[in-house]
């Protein structure tokens, strides 16, 4: 019996964007691990046993999925988006090097997927065509005040910025401090995109100049998306494009 | 006739890594439009007209797939990745903010891949797992000064990195002066993976701590992805996990 732990990203949410082979590793699984939401987007069957759990608890999650492993059964954690970007790879990874030494031996892989952040740009244009950032605005797992410094630094160093988890029921004033720093800092024209829900059918898609946006606009489906001071906005009948040209005129 | 243009992503290489979205698109498309290596990976079939075209020359490519839409053929065009991140998407929309007005309310798609950084980390472990930024080495779009600038200011924001195009033929130099100025910054055990060709037979990874990081080991096929100072490995007997933990401990 040999066992095996695939970390899967099942992508924003539409089944069109879930990698074949992420779909291959859900049909060879005899167990599925994940947040409740996640675990609802595959499909049961025979064979299968779907573990699902609360939201926090990604560490004991890991634990789970590599004790399943290491028995030999083949355990199939799911994320949304990509696995590596603010989802369950890391999680998984930290459980492995607090754990056991023959859990460093497990065939673990890692299968990437579309990340919220490439499926909002894709949406709206190119907003990151060129150098940009991705951070975390949740201060769960970090001080704020290091959330703020390197929104400092990537206006300094003229990223795009992508910008997950802006705004939750719990966190509910963070997010307007972001845009605050970001109004001081940065011109008028500067577009920001709040994509929510993207390829699901509550997409919703909107797309403002710095000025306007508004705190309220974001929440837990959201994903947000500031241009650099190079981002142009093409106007048109509908959500107008964004997109960030590829030269860097100076 | 109602045409359209789809700037699709097929990923790393692998084909288990194309989305059933863009297959889908490829099935209904009448012309598709990209740089000779990405066109040879879609196969030909009665009623597809292939135009595989020379690197460089993305605007040209850009403006002969919108006159097609124009005229009413369902055209995708290809990039490797994902077509946002350092690829066609951007160009198409420079083409269309340049061209006729008409364009923009052509039926324009960006379908998402998986971005040379996101395969590249999935192979790793999970060196993406906290904030990062990712930026293109390449200077012949930008002036290098602010590549430079903006190393120095990923440093200091303790961002993991996303190194895109690090080295080629024509831009030897380059990459040498990106790992001292790293070097010079950052502490001798920070981790620098170097991932070449992902998901494809010639796919070769490599991990090494900084000091040993040398310009001759990326070429244009290279993805780098240097960690963040929180960035861990797990050694083992094949090549090590490394990821970045979900908290900060300061």
């Amino acid at each position: 019996m040999s066992g095996w732990l695939a970390v899967a990203g099942l992508g924003p949410g539409a089944d069109a964007l879930v990698t074949p082979e992420v779909t291959a590793a859900l049909a060879e699984a005899t167990d599925v691990i994940g947040y409740i939401p996640y675990v609802a987007r595959v499909a049961p069957r025979p064979g299968l046993e779907l573990h699902p759990s609360d939201n926090r608890v990604e560490i004991d999650r890991s634990r789970h999925a590599l004790e399943l492993a290491a028995a030999g059964r083949r355990v199939v954690v799911v994320s949304s988006g990509d696995p590596g970007v603010f989802a369950m790879a890391a999680a998984v990874f930290e459980a492995v090097e607090a754990g056991p030494a023959g859990w460093r031996d497990l065939d673990i892989r890692v299968l990437p997927g579309i990340t919220a952040m490439l499926a909002a740009a894709a949406r709206a244009g190119a907003p990151l065509g060129h150098d940009f950032c991705a951070i975390n605005l949740s201060d769960n797992l970090k001080p704020w005040e290091l959330i703020e410094k390197r929104l400092r630094l990537a206006v300094e160093a003229d990223f795009a910025m992508a910008f997950y988890n802006p705004r939750s029921k719990a966190r509910p004033e963070g997010f307007g401090k972001v845009l605050d720093l970001l109004k001081e800092r940065c011109a008028d024209t500067r577009p920001v995109l709040f994509a929510r829900a993207v390829s699901t059918p509550e997409e919703t898609l909107r797309v403002v100049p710095l000025p306007e946006a508004q705190p309220g606009m974001a929440d837990m489906r959201t994903m947000v998306i500031v241009g650099s001071s190079q981002t142009r906005v093409i106007a048109r009948d509908s959500v107008p494009f964004v997109y960030t040209p590829r030269s860097v005129v100076t």
